[in-house]
């Protein structure tokens, strides 16, 4: 066994990508994209590869612009309400809309100016200009004029404008062929349930989706086994069938990383390695004259390194506009440390709390799917600075809509269950709320509430001198401001344990007197604090219990591992036991309030979800069917200051 | 003959919605939309019927978050440069990224920190904390813990996130079936040529791609014609297959207008006629449960009414949020007047010249299916207004990207068909240049100029007395401001005639003395200026002209009135007469310039478009091929103040 090599280079961004740009030139990826010759009708959301001009004009003639009569202007000359003109059916004809005006006639009087005096006699009261209400041979688009450019982005009323104008088929580009190739023998396919140490292969179905949405035929193939030789196959075989090829993983430093080498052997490596953070270890290559990219194994490395080497390239093929990103700027709600030299992209969210956009960090873990799925932009710590601190403006990338994320209301503090369903609930009901929620822990949510960075927090801190809930909490950390304290639930708390419960645990105290392996959750936490009272009124050394140390931020995550056998015990809420199947040792039950600051108490998202907790029946049902709450205060106000 | 009936109501746009509105409910329009259970990799776009909540844990176990080797913290304390560690091989495995973390291992040491001293013996320099580089099992997310609310629009990233947790197959809405009728005897199918009083049939298409972008299934139907029994049978069947039925055309006053006596025998009529412009003739009606929808026959009138009365009712069918309308601020280029008391929506094109958004009217004409293709937004002149003036702040509905606006160049002034070759070079060559170009004549550019609304301008205005061209125009209109006068070419002017010059034209005195139709150019275009000066020279007074009131205001539009006979003919350049195929009698050869402002000289789309005109062999061949043009000065400097 002896070190591995690290990466041969780390590249900055821009060179990376300069010379990318420069190899793909080289190899004429962009020149004579291949088109295809289809249908108008089939052409939604298609390229044009040439201009296109119209084959007739439109209107193909003069044609009334109004229901009415088309007559000749100069027999209407000087007509008024005192001396009206009258017409006979041999000067007029009746003409609708669309018809086509007779070559001898050169106006139209609306049908509303038209008086019949009889049968054939019309009596007019105004004089007529010449061409009035009269839509011209051509006014629209003349035959050979230009409809569209070479690289337009067919949408519906283009399809109009060309069969308006004679042209039933135009030349468009096809789509690059992509291949999308996972590389791992721990891979399985979705629907069988991992072992461990197997990885549902789902990245290929991600990244062939973005790929398409931006123009590619992108196809995912079957993953190749940890084997040089299967690579150099499957890569050999990739690059003679598509237009570009993209590796996933192998291109990380661990043992299965053939794939630099065996690119290297097959083509030739543009670039290993850059100075970005998620993407470090992608590699840029050639084989022939197809583009071949390396993209590391974790979802989010793999997504955010494609936008930035691929996404541009495929419209690009087509020659196409890429969408430009959709900026905005916000005030970062905590410090960001980022190494220099380094250009690092955060997942944030956002929300509109008061009047400014807040951003906050999304999570960091380039596997953490979810965090991609919540975020709703990203936020580039470039190169040369080591960070971004807390209040600064950034520019953020959106990843969703402005509106969708005014829509927000932001929730950050404590974690529940409960709040899953409302999320759902007022999602589904049309209520234009999106409920976006962080998991900080109870003090979290009271410190998110005093940078004015949340709508509400949920919370439950017990006071252990005084036994009561969140107040004193309040009235220190939040002296001063105006706010309501509502009652979300009360609920139960206890030790999560392994179903049937076999190690007999009853109380905390078992767990500093047998060996019993316990989870924590983190500082600041309320379970935490309930964790810590009882040791203390218990008289139990934090060293005494196995696994103090070990800290996570939920009560599912609590449960996930007590259900997965990797600990023993942990404390949280019955709902969490529930969802997981593990038994529960019941130790209290608390009380979990909704802090809202005043001014946010007559927002229409905090009145929808304080109508909704109070009367809605549905929501009523779901809490009780998670088991172990009482609503019995559920929406009350508890306290105001 | 008797005078129609006009629209009964005229209600106000609110109370049309609102009572729209109110039918869609009673009908349980959007209660229990259908459902369909579909494979997660194909739900891209989808919208969940149902929440999608996490079967198994993300990650599934502990897993190495980097490569390294695993170990126990605890094995590690006290580790330091001074006193490394040396572990054995059963104290530590060599593990990846991704591989599961053996049970009785609690932390990740990195590759890079890891010396070995042989083959079996790893030194370490620094302390581990417990859990380090590893992935908690659940950490991303854990077994029943919501991945997507119902209503949701799913993305690839929501794809992963279901497959990573176990999620193959989900509950989706099923697409509102819609059908769109079109109606009228004089429609023909796209691929034939209309003769006089026929129209292609394309409403349909336009209708039905954008339905299917808001996500309905929509269908064209064939049209029915006017023929009050065929289209009863049509809405009755239409009614009874369908979720939503577009009936299109048919809502005018016209003779053909049988739709609302139909709809008020098959069912309900809730609103007919509007006061909007255009849409003004809208019918919204209802068969059984089925909403009916009576769309004007104009293109765009129908566009416009369709995204009032049904764009929202897609996406609120599939429980969905409809996208929000992209608005921006612009100033008003010109005085738009509106009548009191209607909501009217104007096709608006919008230039960013100098630090101001621009916002000039596209054409009204409601018939103008190009006005629509060429439109970059709408705005509305709410009922109560009476219109806006110049200068004014408007807000925009944006059609096109901000991003597509600001890269366009703006060029307004005199038409010429080089504009349609620039227009597609510069869009084709991926310079990310936008030429939008409006065609008021040589005045017209120059006023535009003046008022700061375009980046150049073409002219080709002929001073009478000195001969010379636009110098003295740009001396007298736009004094004092810095600018280039830049030739973008000379080229023939002449008299457009019939193929084969049957009446045997040979100058404008021709048209004085003999039985000949003319059809003239607008005021301001320096072509009427051309034809005013020969007329003077020649002593010919305007109304022996015949025709001479008739104005058009391009030469493309005057050469398609000479082509389909309705006029003998007209002044216009060769280029014109080419592409219709028509003869051509040489007057005179003018000089065609562009204005250009010294503020923009070195915008880089001005730098661009110079190049090219300059330098580009593509650019100078397309031209040559048009005829008629000499290219001795093109993109010289003709004069400079």
């Amino acid at each position: 066994m002896r070190q591995k090599d690290i990466y041969v280079k780390n590249m900055t961004l821009d060179e990376a990508q300069s010379r990318w740009s420069t190899a793909l030139d080289r190899v004429h990826f962009f020149s004579n994209p291949p088109t295809e010759n289809i249908a108008v009708e089939q052409a939604l959301g298609r390229v044009t590869a040439t201009p296109v001009f119209a084959a007739h004009s439109s209107p193909a003639y003069n044609a009334a612009a109004m229901d009415g009569i088309a007559v000749h202007f100069a027999d209407l000359a000087g007509a008024c309400e005192a001396a009206p003109v009258r017409l006979k059916n041999n000067q007029f004809i009746p003409i609708n809309t669309g018809n086509n005006l007779p070559d001898d006639l050169d106006a139209v009087v609306m049908i509303e100016d038209v008086h019949y005096v009889d049968d054939e006699t019309a009596e007019l009261y105004h004089p007529a200009t010449p061409w009035q209400h009269v839509r011209t041979i051509g006014e629209d688009i003349v035959t050979t004029e230009l409809i569209v450019p070479q690289g337009h982005t067919i949408r519906p009323i283009d399809q109009g404008a060309m069969l308006a104008t004679g042209i039933t088929a135009i030349t468009v580009t096809v789509a690059p062929k992509v291949i999308v190739i996972p590389t791992g023998s721990e891979l399985i396919q979705p629907g069988s349930t991992p072992k461990p140490g197997q990885i549902i292969e789902f990245n290929s179905r991600i990244l062939t989706g973005y790929l398409n949405q931006w123009g590619a035929n992108a196809k995912g193939a079957a993953p190749v086994l940890d084997d040089k030789e299967k690579l150099r196959e499957a890569l050999r075989d990739a690059a003679a069938d598509n237009d570009l090829v993209i590796i996933n993983a192998g291109a990380s430093a661990g043992t299965r990383d053939y794939t630099s080498t065996v690119l290297a052997e097959l083509g030739e490596v543009i670039v290993h390695g850059v100075a970005i953070k998620p993407g470090k270890p992608v590699i840029l290559a050639t084989i022939g004259t197809t583009p071949v990219i390396g993209l590391p194994g974790y979802p989010v490395s793999a997504i955010l390194t494609m936008r930035l080497f691929v996404m541009e390239t495929i419209y690009k093929f087509h020659g196409a506009q890429k969408p430009a990103p959709q900026l905005v700027t916000a005030l970062m709600s905590r410090p960001m440390h980022s190494a220099m030299g380094v250009d690092e992209f955060v997942r944030v969210t956002l929300g509109k709390v008061g009047k400014e956009l807040i951003s906050t960090p999304a999570g960091k873990g380039a596997g953490a799917v979810m965090s991609l799925v919540r975020a709703d932009g990203i936020v580039t710590i470039s190169a040369g600075s080591e960070g971004i601190g807390s209040g600064e403006p950034v520019e953020v990338e959106l990843l969703r809509s402005l509106d969708d994320i005014q829509r927000a209301l932001v929730s950050i503090g404590s974690h529940d269950n409960i709040l899953d369903i409302l999320t759902n609930l007022l999602h589904k009901d049309r209520r234009a709320i999106r409920l976006s929620s962080a998991h900080v822990g109870s003090m979290g949510g009271i410190m998110a509430i005093r940078r004015g960075e949340a709508h509400m927090a949920g919370t439950h801190l017990l006071d252990s001198e005084s036994g009561e809930y969140n107040i004193s909490f309040i009235k220190r950390f939040l002296p001063n401001m105006p706010l309501l304290l509502v009652n979300l639930c009360h609920r139960q708390q206890g030790l999560l344990v392994a179903k049937g419960n076999p190690l007999q645990i009853r109380r905390l105290t078992d767990i500093a007197t047998r060996n019993i392996t316990f989870i924590n959750r983190q500082n600041g936490a309320g379970t935490r604090l309930l964790t810590d009272k009882i040791l203390k009124d218990c008289n139990i050394e934090e060293s005494k219990i196995n696994g103090y140390e070990r800290e996570e931020y939920t009560h599912m995550s609590v449960a996930a591992a007590i259900s997965s056998g990797s600990v023993d015990c942990g404390m949280g809420i019955l709902a969490a036991a529930n969802a997981l199947d593990l038994d529960f040792v019941e130790v209290a039950e608390e009380r979990y309030d909704l802090i809202i600051p005043e001014v946010f108490a007559k927002d229409p998202k905090i009145l929808t979800l304080l109508e909704m907790i109070r009367e809605n029946k549905e929501f009523r049902e779901l809490v009780h069917k998670l088991g172990g709450y009482s609503l019995r205060d559920c929406g009350q106000i508890i306290f105001r200051q």
